[in-house]
């Protein structure tokens, strides 16, 4: 009998988690809001599911479905799972109920985790008896497409139970990385925040044009970070390694931190023009079109890695 | 007659930059320090010429090798080029040399390019009788991986001398950006020296360790930036375009801008640790030989990008 899984929460989020355990071979069980049906959710995961056999990434969308059930409430999702994860709104509310339930219902081997994004686990979990299963396993959108979730322990989880999860996600597929402790927006969305602040204010400071800012890094950082991270990057570019890499451009790094527009001082009517700019480029102005362009790419680009790191290395 | 370049300086960069022109079908005119052989440039770049042919990246190494001349002075090599290229060392007065000399010797129509990754051509240019047609031009590193080049007018240079070196750019395979006016670091290092303080604060903190934060750029936002950039990734992420994901999510980064370790207050000792980690995880702790996987890795995902973006769309 495989490993089961129960995801709370119908949203892009939970629908996505369904498709990554299923597709690796685990049990899902679906649950959410009581009184709300689990159709329109299950047409999005079919919907995917078939774009990910059409894209050659598994090799049926039919067994994977038939892994996912839709559960007849929280208890029954529960039971037997090793791993709950929740997607709900991101609200404290909200979640500190939905944990009270779950510590209350789910069998003491199970691990409790959050998708949240901004809500770290001591927000929410502090009360609870079982607070020590509780952390967050925070996923890039879609986790079926982009492999890394930050786990993200609060000083009362257990670092047994830190340990089962990375288990769990390595095992279907997913890149996991462990926090040693809390810190806002985790490391996603921080990493993401000091290139997107740095963006907005040198595109609000006129040096830049929206499009001119995407091919710099498309053309340029992004390619690199595609298969390296920036401090394999960085080491890469000096002799030395890493060390020396710092010490011929450590003081410039260092120098030019004051300087940077990071602090998210930008005005929020440059919001307006790189909406404008952005739209003109994609074609039709059509957004629902370009993320289906989007998520092909990225399809095409996860078989590209698994060949290249089988083929050159990873 | 084809079009010809001036290359100026037997580094890394002089060296790429004649790959770049003369893979495009340029004529290249290579020079330097007098008194300085090309040889050992001119190795450099017959073996990369033969790892591009390798790569299917172009038809024919010998036909792209027979268009690079060393030119017997500076003189010579400038005799009848369109454009003219600087890689000499970060040296301000050796720059402000070098350009007072070009701009003496080359034809009223040559432009004058520096590949500087930190001198804006303000710093080096303004006494020139021809500063007008003086500009950055800063690559990637190697140019021939690497598409972008940002050209960097400082508030002298001519507009049409812009125009000018973009469509040279352009032609040569490159994609320029152009920055409406200088700023400290340019585009490119703003935003990787936005993530590496962040990154290099995150670890310093222990946040998270050297494999893990690499992990989270690859495995997650560096997959998306390859073949987007951070505005239209942003853009993608909500229904309602840039203007609905910075409704969405435009507090919380303007929120998280002054909580970052984009600062550069790390502490050196940081480095050593990073170091370390990195040296491990290169097979047999090589840095030269992990380069060479580096630019296999590069080669085979400007093959992908191609493919892609003639089947799925750019």
């Amino acid at each position: 009998m495989s490993d089961k899984i129960t995801v709370l929460g119908r949203g892009i989020i939970g629908g996505a988690w369904a498709i990554v355990f299923a597709r690796a071979g685990f049990e899902v069980a679906l649950t959410g809001r009581p009184g709300v049906s689990d159709e329109a959710v299950l047409a999005a995961i079919e919907a995917s599911l078939a774009d990910l056999e059409t894209a050659g990434l598994i090799p049926s969308a039919a067994d994977a479905r038939g892994r996912i059930h839709s559960a007849a409430d929280l208890a029954d999702a529960l039971d037997g799972s090793v791993l709950a994860i929740e997607n709900l709104p991101e609200d404290r509310d909200l979640k500190i109920a939905a944990f009270a339930d779950m510590d209350s219902l789910a069998g003491p081997d199970c691990v409790l985790a959050s998708s949240t994004s901004g809500m770290p686990a001591s927000t929410w979990a502090s009360d609870l008896a079982g607070r020590g299963r509780c952390l967050v396993a925070h996923p890039g959108n879609p986790p079926f497409l982009l492999p890394v979730v930050e786990l993200v322990p609060a000083p009362f989880t257990e670092a047994a139970v830190v340990e089962r999860c990375r288990d769990l996600m390595a095992r279907a597929g997913m890149a996991p990385v462990t926090l040693a402790k809390e810190v806002p927006g985790f490391i996603f969305n921080r990493l993401q925040s000091a290139v997107l602040n740095e963006a907005m204010g040198l595109i609000d400071g006129g040096y830049i044009g929206t499009r001119d800012l995407d091919i710099v890094m498309k053309q340029g950082l992004g390619l690199r970070w595609s298969f390296m991270g920036p401090m394999e990057s960085l080491a890469l570019n000096a002799d030395g390694g890493f060390r020396g890499a710092i010490d011929h451009f450590g003081g410039a790094l260092k120098g030019i931190g004051p300087n940077l527009f990071t602090k998210g001082d930008w005005r929020d009517t440059v919001a307006d023009r790189i909406h404008a700019d952005l739209l003109n480029t994609f074609p039709d102005g059509d957004v629902k079109a370009r993320q289906r362009w989007r998520d092909r790419r990225l399809m095409a680009l996860t078989n590209h890695k698994r060949e290249t790191a089988s083929t050159i290395g990873d």
